[in-house]
């Protein structure tokens, strides 16, 4: 790898609500900036170029010596992000620009840019892992319709299945058919139906009702202890499922994601595979995360320059 | 009840492909017309109104003495089939009106008026069933977020979900994972994705879909048969639940809609109750439709009316 103090290097995590800017330079010194929300299907091209380039103008770099990595909400498919970075470069903005995933940022940071595995448990879900020679692998997160599972969104709606089996009697009886229908605001259970096809109730909304699902299941409601049991296997199946495309027959994993951070604990109780289990169950090792995703985003950056990368840390990553 | 021969008795089922109607006159003697489609949701108020209108010109009734029941898909909130009466009342089509969900009419059809349950299996799924007293339970229907189990289109979803487990690993391998792309005219299960959230896959679509994964199960697709099992039991809940609340210790069964008659015996063996059921699981005999919806309809119609049905049977309300 080249020397580093050729170059700037930025990562940039742009998020729902806000953009953050990490830059490192010459001699370990490294510079932050922040802007408000960065997704790219609510600004589109036009607004996130001019989004960063606000925020690389705060930064007063050399534009042909930088390297951009930035992981842009929103801008999941390869099309967009080729799309974006012609445009970042077009604009003059850098000399070499990457667009990630946000979940590929944040498992780069989890990680320390080493091998490891994210499960990443918020409105939605998704699980991804990095081998020894820096392939990249995922499971699930095929969004609401097809997986998700173990995610706040995905709770609420098997709580909410449940709860119209328990209602009509062709399950068992459940204090969810009561507590999310309140939670939701809705007056009975037969509002509810019109509510969600008639597209009053938004995923975000569904999702925050989360927390009645493992409060429900702590006061010992049987029916919502196994939707908890349930998702988390369902995301522990996934992340056995990337160790062993890895080839990490000892895998360390990071919860991340609003869920993943908030209930951690309960998830990876359910989540470790059962004693029975077939010989080559890989063995999950859970870690916190070293660096947030701003800072993985950095991490990628120097790889994508073929740099170094300078010895960063989490106060660097955190604005103050 | 009064004399029949005071009325004209109508039945009408207004469905997604055409509309129908029955009537019962004086000396059992019968009359039927046809017309095009009959949605409430595409037709709109006005246009189911002028539909029966024409309908009612061509039977050549006297308003004043004539009774109609029509079970109209697409108006299955009451409110909207209130509208609806009010406004065929106003019209002057008729003395009496009453409108009913498609799946009222199909469940009094199926059982002749008397008591007994009705398992619809289409695009769609619900459980209705009728008690002594003519009491009317419902189980399941719950539309495709929270219910319609064991319906073509959740079964076809539940093959999709467990193809991407098999794509990433984290479940078992099936041959759904080729064969459902494929017969949705995909290029790979990438392209499902932005295929299935762009809206290019709608409901009716994926659920014809749904042959693929009845034959996968009969080669012996281990995923596929525990998919069918699996919404079968739920339907099989349903109907117990039904059965339970109209207090019909034995209850008799009929399974409709499209998947219902095309793959009813599969699906019935799977909705029996296992032998380890606690002590109140009622006793389900599986009979055919007795009449078509349209029937039910005419039947509604004279217990709006108050006046002893006709003797109507399937030839009756068949056109020819």
């Amino acid at each position: 790898m080249t020397q580093m103090d050729l170059h700037h290097l930025v990562g940039i995590d742009a998020g729902g609500t806000r953009t953050r800017a990490l830059a490192a330079h010459e001699n370990g010194v490294f510079s932050r900036c922040e802007a408000g929300a960065g997704n790219y299907q609510l600004l589109g091209l036009e607004g996130v170029v001019e989004l960063f380039a606000g925020l690389l103008a705060q930064l007063q770099l050399d534009s042909d010596r930088t390297t951009v990595c930035a992981a842009v909400a929103g801008a999941g498919r390869p099309a967009e992000q080729e799309r974006l970075s012609v445009a970042l470069l077009a604009r003059g903005l850098a000399a070499r620009v990457c667009i990630v995933a946000d979940a590929r940022a944040a498992l780069e940071g989890a990680h320390g840019g080493e091998a490891g595995i994210i499960a990443i448990a918020g409105t939605g879900s998704i699980v991804m892992g990095r081998g020894k020679a820096s392939q990249v692998e995922r499971a699930g997160g095929w969004g609401p319709l097809l997986g998700d599972e173990g995610s706040a969104y995905s709770f609420v709606m098997a709580g909410l299945r449940a709860a119209g089996q328990s209602h009509d009697g062709s399950g068992p009886a459940t204090c969810l058919e009561v507590d999310l229908v309140n939670k939701l605001g809705l007056a009975d259970w037969d509002s509810l139906i019109p509510a969600l096809y008639g597209g009053h109730l938004q995923r975000d909304r569904l999702a925050s009702a989360c927390p009645v699902v493992f409060r429900a299941a702590r006061a010992g409601d049987e029916v919502a202890r196994q939707i908890i049991a349930s998702g988390a296997q369902r995301l522990g199946a996934q992340v056995g499922a990337v160790a062993r495309r890895l080839c990490l027959p000892t895998a360390s994993v990071t919860l991340a994601g609003g869920l993943g951070e908030a209930e951690g604990d309960w998830l990876w109780a359910e989540m470790q595979p059962d004693g029975g289990a077939d010989g080559d169950q890989p063995e999950l090792r859970r870690v916190p995360a070293r660096l947030p995703p701003l800072g993985g985003a950095l991490l990628l950056a120097c790889a994508h320059a073929g740099i170094e990368p300078p010895p960063v840390d989490r106060a660097d990553c955190e604005s103050g």
